[in-house]
């Protein structure tokens, strides 16, 4: 690819500049393997910073000799006409999308700036740093009272992926999610960790490929019995067989990103709430 | 509020559903105090999939007496359209700006289902697990070797917002950011813990104000006199001078979300890049 096919992409937004990104990587994903520039501009608050977007923006078309796109999140009228200035194509959400919501929903929107992200005293605030303070002091050490406080219980051989999966579980969803490892102990005996047996409904068990396994294992402990093809061939064989003896759910993590394996267990999880 | 005012509020989607609830809570949060059921349906891949989410809509209408929102991110337009059979409001993110993107591009879209939350083996997700990792591992203890490795070093007195900050940084950015205390120890000597001096480029702190901060230790250690509003005032106080005498960049994190906090160190950090 020469460097003529790369364009710019600038996501603008009066906030942190989040939802204007992954909105924006969202779009730009069914372009498969087009290559892009990505800069991202947050807090752009005034009509300088605005001017000051418009210039950089004119400065990239020009270096790329192609017109640059722009991703926006912006919802005061003043400095999105300013960054119109500007020639690129615009994608603005607020601006296509407010308006049949003002109809459908008979009144105005408040067009208050930053809003998304900046809900630091909320209720969902608070629930978010619980869950995350839950998650950091429950990875791998579980009581009776963690057990029955977590609204999921992640099982799974070490390194098959829960520690990020709970994580991210805690930040984007404000879920409890306990760790509990399945080691060898437990195949011996072919039994469930102590207690989790009788909180079954909460349990999720995460599996992996033995050979991403291996190469997980690898980095962090080369050489090591613990980090052996065997060894992870084994392991994963068994905690198939154990989880699918006691009858736990349970995802392969192999080929699936944090989210979606946080999003298949929010839909499990949620399912079995409205059953039990 | 009575009840009639309730209105439900659809995300629907092919993948984990994260992209069409992004969107929908940025729209939803420009109108206020109006209250939304929201409900999440992720991947619907299938056409039948589909029907049932037109019965669940028409059911939602029927109890709210309101039409529906529906938001939502498919891009099979077999699916789209089979939930367009609903009566609702729709707002589809990608019908809305694909066409302009494929015209500026001068190439088709992918339509591949389910793309933005499933690069699970490509470069930036290999380094998100290595920032979250480094995040967990050196959330407290640093070695010289540690924080050479760190993108940020976030520094501030215990419990003013390091560790959920870290952990997003890396979730979310794929930054690794080490975490440092400062400690009563710190302030005798009115110095740096020792190492920072040489990393002032990578130091960000935070700060908190102390009513928050008493609030916050007191759920974790009541009565203490860790958690004194007196012994917080104190710390407080001794760290914005410590980071005020050593140039530091800091900021406030009492009424920031964890993504404006994140937000603005990669904005200053980045500034910071672009100088060194």
């Amino acid at each position: 690819m020469n460097d003529q096919t790369v364009r710019t992409v600038f996501f603008i937004s009066d906030g942190t500049g989040i939802t204007a990104e992954t909105l924006g990587h969202s779009l730009l994903t069914q372009f498969g393997d087009l290559k892009f520039r990505q800069v991202r501009i947050p807090f752009v608050t005034t009509v300088k910073k605005a001017m000051d977007c418009v210039t950089e923006i004119r400065r990239a078309g020009e270096q790329d000799g192609l017109r640059p796109i722009v991703i926006t999140t912006l919802v005061n009228p003043e400095i999105s006409s300013t960054l119109r200035q500007a020639d690129a194509l615009f994608v603005n959400f607020f601006e296509t999308f407010i308006a049949p919501l003002e109809q459908e929903l008979g009144i105005k929107s408040t067009h208050t700036i930053g809003r998304s992200h900046s809900a630091a005293n909320s209720q969902d605030y608070f629930n978010r740093i619980d869950a995350i303070n839950f998650s950091l002091a429950h990875d791998d050490g579980l009581s009776p009272e963690d057990l029955d406080m977590a609204d999921v219980i992640l099982v799974g051989v070490s390194r098959s992926g829960k520690t990020p999966t709970s994580l991210y579980l805690a930040l984007q969803f404000g879920v409890k999610a306990a760790n509990c490892p399945l080691i060898p102990d437990d195949f011996d005996r072919m039994r469930l960790p102590e207690g989790l047996d009788r909180r079954r409904h909460k349990l999720f068990g995460l599996t992996i490929a033995p050979e991403r396994l291996q190469q997980i294992r690898t980095e962090r402990r080369p050489n090591s019995r613990y980090a052996s093809l065997e060894n992870c061939r084994r392991e994963v064989l068994m905690a198939e067989k154990l989880m699918r003896s006691e009858g736990i759910r349970w995802l392969d993590s192999t080929t699936k990103s944090i989210e979606e394996i946080a999003a298949t267990i929010i839909e499990e999880i949620r399912l079995d709430r409205h059953v039990y």
